[in-house]
This record gives C-alpha cells, sequence and structure tokens, in this order.
C-alpha cells in the first residue's frame, strides 16, 4: 500500500507540476518556441516591434511598463485592413443609397440621388462633395443604431471588393492581425483609433482583429434617443457630426475616449501623424509605426501624391525620427489571410 | 535516502495542490464561504443583486451570459459617491477660480469674477446661471489636459467637505465599492457613465473604485492639439462642450463609447433615467438599480424635490417595473470607508 500510495503521489505530483506550470507562467511562455510573428519576414522591422516588446515587458528592465499602460492605438483604414481604390465604408455607403432606392422613390427627381442612381456621372459631377457627402449621410441617418448595424453587416455578407472579388472584411492584413494578438499575449490593450465610422467597425472589428467593441474609437455622429407608442426606446441616427476622429483628432479622440497615451501607435497616413506624434511625446518607452505601401503586385503602392491615405509629412517625421516604416513588399511574407 | 525524497516529494506535492487551487479556481471561488457584500444589509435589495450575478454567471442557467457580454454601468454623482450640498466638481471649479485670481488680476474689474471673488451674492445672483457656468467653464479650459489633471490632483490633497471635513475623495460610498469588486471578480467589466466631466474623474476614480480610465464615460469638452516651439504636442481645453453625457445623452454615450447595451446598471436620478431604460430594453436577463438618499443622519436625504440629484420619473418608473430600489438607511450598514 505505502508503494501504491507513493506511485500514485508520483503522478499526482508530475500531474501537478505540469498543469501549475501550464496555468501559472506568464501568457504566450508556454509557446515561446513559435514565432508569433510568422508573416513577417525577419529584419530590422520585425526586431524593432519584438524588441520593443520585450523591453516593456521584462521584470526589472529599464523600460518596463505595468500592464495596465501598456495602450496599444491603432488606425484601421490602410493600417489593419485595405483602403483601396476607396475606403471601405464609401463602398458600403454608396451600395446602401442604391438598396434604399425602394423606401425612397422621392429620390428619382431629387439630387444628387437621381444623378448617382440613374448613373449620370455628369449631373453627380456638378453636385461635387457636397453632392457625394449627401449620399454618405443618407447611408448612415435616419435609422435606429440597431437598424444600421444590420445593414452593415447585410452588407459585408454580399458585397465584394472589385479587385480581390472577396468581401471587405475579408482584405484585413495578416501581419497586422498577427501583432494585435502578440500585443495582447503580451498584457496589451490593443485599441483601434480611426477617423471611419465607430458603429460601422463594431459590427466586424471583433471577428476580424479581436477588439471588443468598447476598444473601438472612431467618427460619430449625434443620435437622438427616442420612445416609441410602447416605451420603447431606440436611438435614431441624425445627419449631424458629433465628433471627427482624424488627424489632430486622433489625440483628441484618445484623450476623450481612453484617457491614457497609448506606448504603441501604428498608422499608415498623414491622418494619423498626430496621433503618432502624441504617442511619443510621453516619457519612457514608445514605439511608432507605420505601414507604407510598397506592393502593386499583392495589395496597392501609393504614398505621397495619393488622395487616399496620403503618407507625406509623417513619413518625413518618421525617416527624421527613426520610426518604425514598414515595407508592405519586403517586409510582409504574407498580405491577406486568404494567401496561406 | 528514499524516505528523505519522499518526504520532499510529499511536501511539494502538498504546497503544489495548494498553489494549484489558489491559482486555478475560478476568481472569488476561494472565497465563497465569505461575504462579498459585507457593507450591505441582508434582504431582498441584496439578494435581487446576489441572485441576477449568479444567474448570468452559471454556465447551462437560461440566463447565463457570457463575459464579454457582462457590462456594467455606473453613474457617479449620488450613486458612487456623495452629490450633497453641491456636484463636488462645481465645488473643484469655484475652488479653481479662486485659486487662479492670482493669474488673472483683470477678473478683479469683469463680472461674474469680481462679484464671486468679492463674495458680492446679489451681484452674483443678478448674473444667474449663465454666471455660474462661465465661473465653472474658466477652471476647465484655457490649460493642457496635463495641467488640468494636475489641478484636480491638486484640489483633491487639499480641499475637504464642509460637512464631513474630509477631502472629497473618501466619499465615496462603500457598499457601491463592494459591488464594482463583486461584479469584476464575476467577470463583469465595470464603467462610470456619468454627467460629470470625464477627465475630472479619470484622476481619481482608478483609486477610489478600481475603474481604468478607459472605462470612464462622461461630459466632454472641445480639445485643440497644438505644438510648441520645440515641436512638443499638447492638448488645449477650451471652453466649448463636446458631449453632455446625462438624461438621454446617457444611451447616446454608451453608444458611442462603449459600443455594447449593458445588461446591469445603476443610478440614482433623473439624469440615469434613460439609461436605466435603455440597459432594460434589451434582450435577455437584465438589472436596474436605483440609489435613494433616505439617510440625512449618515448622509443625506432628497428625492422629487432636490434641484440636485432629483429623484422623481426614473422612481415611479422603477415602481411600477419592480426595479432594485436601494433604501440606503435600511439596506446600506455602513455608507462611507471611513466609517469602519
Amino acid at each position: 500500500m505505502f508503494a501504491s500510495s507513493f506511485a500514485v503521489l508520483l503522478r499526482t505530483a508530475v500531474l501537478l507540476v505540469l498543469v501549475f506550470f501550464s496555468v501559472a507562467l506568464p501568457h504566450g511562455a508556454v509557446f515561446a518556441q513559435t514565432d508569433p510573428l510568422p508573416s513577417w519576414n525577419d529584419g530590422a522591422v520585425k526586431k524593432s516591434i519584438t524588441d520593443f516588446v520585450g523591453r516593456v515587458t521584462t521584470q526589472g528592465d529599464a523600460d518596463f511598463v505595468t500592464p495596465a499602460e501598456r495602450i496599444a492605438v491603432f488606425d484601421n483604414d490602410g493600417t489593419l485592413w485595405c483602403e483601396q481604390p476607396v475606403y471601405f465604408q464609401a463602398a458600403f455607403a454608396l451600395d446602401r443609397v442604391k438598396a434604399m432606392e425602394v423606401q425612397h422613390p422621392e429620390w428619382k427627381q431629387q439630387q444628387p440621388f437621381k444623378a448617382f442612381l440613374s448613373g449620370d456621372r455628369k449631373a453627380l459631377g456638378e453636385q461635387g462633395e457636397k453632392g457625394l457627402l449627401t449620399l454618405v449621410a443618407a447611408a448612415h441617418s435616419g435609422m435606429t443604431t440597431d437598424e444600421f448595424a444590420t445593414s452593415v453587416a447585410d452588407w459585408l455578407a454580399s458585397a465584394k471588393h472589385p479587385r480581390f472579388n472577396r468581401p471587405y472584411n475579408e482584405l484585413i492584413y495578416q501581419p497586422m492581425v498577427e501583432l494585435l494578438a502578440y500585443l495582447r499575449s503580451n498584457g496589451f490593450k490593443t485599441f483601434i483609433v480611426s477617423g471611419g465610422g465607430v458603429e460601422f467597425m463594431r459590427v466586424w472589428a471583433e471577428k476580424a482583429y479581436g477588439i471588443p467593441p468598447e476598444q473601438v474609437v472612431g467618427s460619430t455622429g449625434v443620435t437622438k434617443y427616442q420612445l416609441d407608442a410602447a416605451g420603447r426606446p431606440s436611438l435614431l441616427k441624425t445627419a449631424k457630426v458629433q465628433f471627427i476622429d482624424d488627424g489632430p483628432g486622433k489625440p483628441a479622440g484618445i484623450n476623450m475616449t481612453i484617457g491614457r497615451r497609448p506606448i504603441f501607435a501604428f498608422g499608415n497616413s498623414d491622418g494619423d501623424h498626430q496621433m503618432l506624434q502624441w504617442t511619443m511625446a510621453g516619457s519612457g518607452p514608445r514605439f511608432a509605426g507605420i505601414v507604407r505601401h510598397t506592393d502593386a503586385a499583392r495589395e496597392y503602392a501609393y504614398d505621397r501624391p495619393s488622395k487616399i491615405g496620403q503618407l507625406d509629412k509623417a513619413w518625413d517625421e518618421a525617416k527624421a525620427k527613426g520610426w518604425t516604416v514598414v515595407d508592405m513588399k519586403s517586409d510582409w511574407k504574407t498580405v491577406f489571410p486568404f494567401e496561406k
């Protein structure tokens, strides 16, 4: 009996040791031998990321940062997913106006709807930027927040990207998805800070990136609280802008919504310039990264003169200050998840 | 040697068993025998809380809610801390105007500052509500966000509540602090959703309630991004209002910032009415609670006719719909932490 208890105890102890270590080791350490960023080619860019994360997560290192302060912010369009040939939210809005036509017979006689719906490019051009904004606003107002979320989900389920012929939410960048997961496994809290509409992104961001709704910061519209005849409340989306989370609006949005200065920020265009500056201006270790679109074969190539995702001033500052600049063509082994 | 290895192994196994169970058991279960809400008297109110939490956290229960959806929102003034005889942020603003007097010699000749600083109640009364708002705005604008946070911290370190003669941030409600911790230990994410200024609250909310800055939703002002001569960025607080997170603004603020409908909400006044309605209007299990101030001896007693924290319409709906209404006098064993 003594020997057999001993055997049981030995087995128990071994089992406990195994379980204990799998439970108690810092998250991620069990898989220390596996590359957490397999879609990134080895080189200075990848090393700048892993070195930074190593320093801020090593107890006793001069650059150690407590988990609560490990705030990482990411632009969305052009940084986490593709933004060409037009911002995907603009594609959604125009498709949506077409889908709404049946409920709006008056649009047949009303500009800019008439020009857009009849495909009259000349007449639409005459409506200018204001005409386009009216179309976008129509797709984003006059319905409840729940109805809007449904319209985004419906669109994602049916619309296809004109070049890649895939649902738009498949056009996310695999290396960035890995980076988000890597940061989270190292105690970071990951946020989106985008010029896009916050309600548009929240419909699909959690599934695409693992970022929950409460960690998505974006542009917002004014909503109106209303009760129906039965006393049921809803929020009506109006056409009035509440906040534009772009350019200098990004530090303002971070201050308003997150309330801490990030230590890690990633963008791709001049719309992210101030967010990167704001992140780098704090004390202690800081990381600023820029995705440069250099790969016309696998994605797109554009920078200084581009109308969408222009990268000019932020790039100059990145070069001057030694921020990390990702060259999509050489730094990314894979671009989209579906390539694998 | 065999016996001694065995002894070592036995000690190791016992130790591992102890460590293992303290690590691997669900959070809170180790203290299952301890009352997580010791400052709440036993009764229907306390039971309504623990029953709800039990149901939504029990796997297999029809009311089980996944942790990601366990969003709990709390009003601040009058719900988590005292709001009498005036909102503490108003007390801060008036103290702050006095402290700023030396930097503003022009105020000696300028209303409403002249009337306020000279203690001329009649002249100040003539300035009306607009005069008071001008004073409050002066304390909240014309400085950077960092400078403002410092001014709040300085005030908390020196100012005392007129009745309790203690720093304002000691006037938090012990039962609510316990409730917040209890919810978090059951997988809830706790948020403040307050009419108060978000930047005012974030300075002290984490220490007081364990709620991090990114989980504080409140009223906001417009900030202006600026670079100094050396290229260092800051955010200048302007006097322009960005968003008022009160009344119907609370569901709007929740939608804008959290992006999920809470399943648990607590307030104390008609300013929380729409937040409670919005919370209760979702599908699945829901909890709405109201703190009723009934204890003039230990705190204050006020409801329908009060100018601060008026509780009228929300109370009627709570009674009609069977929401939980806390009677401070009978439901709370302790009110403030310093009583213990």
